[in-house]
């Protein structure tokens, strides 16, 4: 059965988030709908990360298994042409082995986090940054951030309702720019734990504020202890940029069942 | 009596446009609106430039004169208070010399024009671009804009509305550079005429679309007729970026009558 690779640009804000649920619309719900409205298929649509509630994406990947074999563009065309109004893009469809998933087999996942930080609120960018009207120590935080890079139980980064089977992770970027009145966070991963990015930036911010020092945040690292966290930074802020794969002309080996742990579930 | 200045980021979308009209609202109206709340008094809120509906801006100007005396953060803070949610933001408030006037003293005026130019629609930038499916050759963009550049009557390129009393003006930039998957169209001039940034876009367009040639856009300049002029581009991708002024540290002295012409109108 043809297999197609999605990479999906969206808006969060009016979308309960990536995945179907009971209720309410999800970006997940939408593809499968105009996919179902094109071939009259119901398939499983399977995204590289499950983005949460108002939480967007420059690159999310996902891939379906279809009877009907169409060219790549006519599906990217047909998919879009059923996805409008709603603010969801497919910005590129490929045709992948069916050994593909773009789940298990990506390699790294990359966020984006930006806090736009001025006292004037944001009219162009409102719900597309968090906000936050006091002066944060943009050095402080890049200071700080280093430290929770690396090989770390990252329990007191991770949601109660966090479905991984280890807090362990592998955080091997997560770093501070400054653009404009704006701070930019960067987190890059195998993969993430549930609220993990937006558990770190809210924690970061402390540091920003002032009312953390890089001791804090590593303290709070070391405690592995949910109580430790910050407050989790709004969903607005974060974006999820990129996924990895490896290169998708060779063979594409899906992870192994070890990897079932590997869900880009922030 | 005091006089401020204000800094202004908006997103157009909602509005009727920066001015007041009869029905509507409007981003002076709603100012207006605030600056009575605050002081009880109905101020003129004079802007550097009259933007259409849907068009955005990240440095409109304007000034106020009021009876009252408070400190600029004061006015920017309540000002913004009383703004919310609306998507309009103070940036920036600041006392000038009652000489100064956000529209006569202006020097130059700065726009950016944001073409989307790929297959799927813009998710997160709706409404903030020109979305144009097809390819457009951004390098025949860029040979041609010269051609606009300098002293030229631009009757052409003019809205029927338009109430300047001299269709020759000075387009000190026009210029196109390609970021991402965006054509940004960069332009400044002392002064506008009445939706003649998207008038030039509508017709740069056409080049990048292989409709026109340089050749083609030059005669269009050189015929001074409105009906030579390519479809205008939509408000959604222009922004009013920003006003120069003489330094306002040293006396502003506001330009003459015979700069009653001077209109920032696009």
């Amino acid at each position: 059965m043809p297999r197609y690779r999605l990479l999906i640009e969206y808006d969060g804000t009016p979308f309960v988030g990536w995945q179907i649920q009971g209720a309410g619309r999800s970006i997940q719900g939408r593809i499968r709908e105009a996919v179902h409205a094109i071939s009259g298929e119901w398939v499983e649509v399977r995204g590289a990360g499950r983005t949460d509630a108002g939480v967007h994406a420059l690159g999310q990947v996902a891939h379906f298994s279809v009877g009907s074999d169409r060219a790549p563009y006519v599906w990217r065309e047909a998919i879009n042409a059923h996805l409008r109004p709603d603010p969801i893009s497919i910005l590129d469809v490929t045709a992948v082995p069916s050994t593909f998933d773009a789940r298990f087999s990506a390699t790294a996942r990359h966020y984006l986090y930006r806090l736009c930080n001025r006292r004037g609120q944001p009219a162009l960018d409102k719900n597309r940054v968090w906000w936050v009207a006091r002066p944060l120590d943009a050095q402080a935080m890049a200071d700080a951030a280093g430290v929770l890079v690396g090989h770390h139980d990252f329990t007191t980064f991770r949601s109660a309702a966090c479905q991984a089977k280890s807090p362990v992770k592998t955080l091997d970027q997560f770093s501070v720019e400054t653009v404009g009145c704006e701070i930019h966070v960067r987190a890059s991963a195998r993969s993430f734990m549930h609220n993990q990015v937006r558990s770190l930036v809210g924690s970061l911010k402390l540091v920003g504020d002032g009312k953390w020092g890089r001791g804090d945040l590593e303290a709070a690292l070391r405690a592995c202890d949910r109580a430790r966290c910050g407050p989790v930074a709004p969903a607005s802020g974060l974006y999820f940029v990129k996924v990895d794969y490896p290169a998708i002309s060779t063979d594409v080996a899906p992870l192994q069942p070890s990897a079932l742990d590997a869900l880009g579930t922030e």
